[in-house]
């Protein structure tokens, strides 16, 4: 397969990606935190270690939390404190952008292979600390590199089970040709925001990476002139959270933690609620290495995550919910409206359950925009699946929100990501599936 | 006194000072942190803190920087974790903005009263935990609040003595009619930066949140059109430096510093270098309360904050240095090109000296744009006085800057400072001293 224009029509992906499927073999099978290969409990504190001492740890915190209800909790939490590289390859050929994506295996995908970034390596990778193979196309994003970085900024993942991990989120423009490896193959843009709209299909890192893909096309953003408030009320408004709410957290030591036991294997709330820590045999024919274990992390049941939408004065804005989570670096980062598993809070009385959660519950099949199944990190988090959701709630929606909230344009909130740390996973992921949203508002 | 153009000319601001510090009393003398009223020293760490477990605490810190020469060291450190307010209220009349400045006495100022914003408030101030009068004016920076946000966002403060310490650097502008309190002024912008050329008169904390007055004047900020790189550049630079460099830090006790003695009532080094920890008694007819004591840190010799400039095809362009200092909350910010204190290099091989001290210290009065002395922040620090330099090195100075320098124009540096902990405080200080550069390049 030579040229950008690999697929004449999307059948012709489909069936390249069932190639790549079967031309590898996969495995993966749950097993006991017990007995996994290279890891290990310490006696002491219940936390959980690779060998190496490197990739990540699972350890125990306390958070306090004066914007969430309950404001304080315990939880198991991933301490990966390496910067990894998540980076896609861009190249504009007769005026379409292609985008050079993966088909990449990861044992906590459903439908384990997905499409990933180009690059979707960690330090551990990169580095070769597991004594795999070179990471392809990894000196594209490394100094000194050919083409031009067009998105390059330092993202936060899922604050609710990780550290204050972030990764390094790029887009690099090549003039240059570029060979096309195996499990990889050139997608324009367009094509792109098809697939987005296949569930479970394009993973978690390549839509964070494709929620910068606006700055390929030149930066229309920031712009206040159609928005309900000006870029310095909204950067006062999530200066005055940041400095009114608070995070307090501590480390505590992973068998310490009330409401949680280690038993039968895995780490689990009494209550069944949240999540369970868990371990995974892998085998994979195509990957670094070829078999492994670890740990994840598997939701106790499906999530939702989604903005709630309306318009003023004709233009389109989502509501921001200025969130904390266990592991935000700071305080809080816009997220979306609503986040969280539904089934947490079955039975719950009023004031318990998130706020407007019930209106994205209940909203028709007409005033979705966007609804769309995802699964998130493969690599850590095992079939951990949201639904994704765009709702345009009217005009009627009040347009005073509460404290904590804020109107933003989807341009206003796209143009915040550049600088990193200012919008979480969720709204990244959730702006990645309205691509075609953010065109609409551009030649309205 | 009414009306907002409250001096014709210079000379009259300077009386009005003058009688200001003659009104109230002030008193400082520096004593042993023996006999510090208030202040207690943990007999097993070494730390010192106020008996009311607020304020601050000076405690140790080792530092691991890999981009820092040594690249590992150990020193007492400033922990105040709350959040406080610099908030300067401005107000347009015919077309000249006011901004209410404060004289205001700090303990360790060089000419004892300075101007300062309107409102200069720790948490600690303004909940009033030590018992003392109102703040005036608070009202106009906390929600809800009457006037306008036009700047507002968290900044950092000196990172060589303070560990992750950040104020809300404010600018409100109001419609209404303010009253003017006794210790108050009305400003133009214009007397303001004839006022930024007078030795040791604007404090640091005016300065820092001066930085931002260009907001109040409509968002000039973040164009590419004259600049050498554009936003995704310069982002991606910073990104990279992030990604690449590393700063590790571990607290420890105070009394456990290789290097520091405690010793005749302050904390030192024993070569005498860098800074010490002392002791101060305070009388103020005028403050909140009107006597306390504290410790403070004392520079060991006057320093040195420069900008290296100049001219791209006919756009001034500054070298910025993105900086870890021991207390940096995330790795890097953009700093001067230069900042040291230049007596610690004394007789050191070239190798040790900074990077640039020399074309500092040798350049020719006709390349200085700048050169004036400021105090720092004079609630913690004691005479701590820097030399601020611009200096235009020509044409002929290498376009190609060394790792983890790059050229920003003044604008470019300027639109970084509403995202908050982007530009640390001596380049914000800096750039208050360019207010009337900023403006020239707008009408070139």
């Amino acid at each position: 397969m030579t040229g950008y224009a690999m697929f004449d029509d999307m059948s012709q992906f489909h069936a390249w990606l069932a190639e790549r499927e079967l031309a590898n073999e996969y495995r993966v099978s749950v097993t006991s935190l017990d007995s996994l290969d290279g890891w290990r409990t310490d006696p002491e504190t219940g936390n959980i270690h690779h060998h190496s001492g490197r990739f990540f740890s699972v350890i125990g915190v306390n958070v306090d939390a004066d914007s969430r209800t309950p404001a304080a909790w315990s939880q198991p939490i991933i301490l990966q404190p390496e910067i990894g590289i998540l980076g896609i390859l861009a190249k504009r050929v007769d005026g379409t952008t292609y985008c050079l994506m993966q088909a990449k295996m990861e044992p906590g995908n459903i439908n384990l292979l997905q499409l990933s970034p180009t690059v979707q390596a960690t330090r551990s990778n990169f580095t070769r600390v597991h004594g795999g193979s070179a990471v392809p196309y990894l000196e594209y994003f490394r100094t000194p590199r050919r083409g031009r970085p067009v998105f390059d900024s330092l993202q936060s993942e899922q604050g609710s089970w990780f550290l204050g991990k972030r990764n390094r989120n790029m887009i690099v423009e090549v003039e240059e040709e570029v060979p096309v490896g195996e499990n990889f193959c050139w997608l324009s843009t367009g094509q792109l925001a098809e697939l987005m709209r296949i569930p479970n299909l394009v993973n978690m890192d390549a839509r964070t990476v494709l929620s910068g893909v606006s700055f390929l096309t030149g930066d229309r953003h920031q712009r206040d002139g159609e928005a309900r408030h000006p870029l310095g009320h909204i950067l006062s408004w999530f200066t005055e959270v940041k400095s009114q709410q608070q995070l307090k957290r501590s480390i505590v030591p992973l068998r310490e933690l009330p409401d949680w036991k280690r038993s039968r294997g895995t780490i689990h709330r009494l209550d069944g609620r949240h999540f369970s820590v868990i371990g995974v045999d892998v085998r994979a024919s195509d990957r670094e290495v070829r078999s492994w274990s670890q740990p994840m992390f598997r939701p106790s049941a499906r999530g939702v995550i989604a903005f709630l939408g309306r318009h003023f004065d004709g233009t389109f804005h989502v509501l921001v919910h200025a969130r904390t989570e266990a592991g935000t670096a700071d305080v809080v980062e816009m997220g979306p409206t609503v986040a969280c598993i539904p089934d947490n809070y079955a039975g719950a009385v009023d004031a318990e359950r998130p706020r407007y959660l019930d209106v994205v519950l209940g909203a028709s099949p007409s005033q979705l925009l966007v609804d769309i199944l995802h699964s998130e990190e493969g690599g850590r988090f095992y079939h951990a699946e949201n639904r994704y959701l765009v709702i345009d709630v009217g005009e009627d929606f009040p347009a005073e929100p509460p404290y904590g909230y804020c109107w933003l344009t989807v341009d206003q909130l796209a143009g915040f990501i550049r600088y990193g740390n200012h919008v979480n996973v969720g709204a990244r992921c959730l702006l990645s599936c309205m691509t075609d949203l953010i065109s609409q508002e551009a030649t309205p």
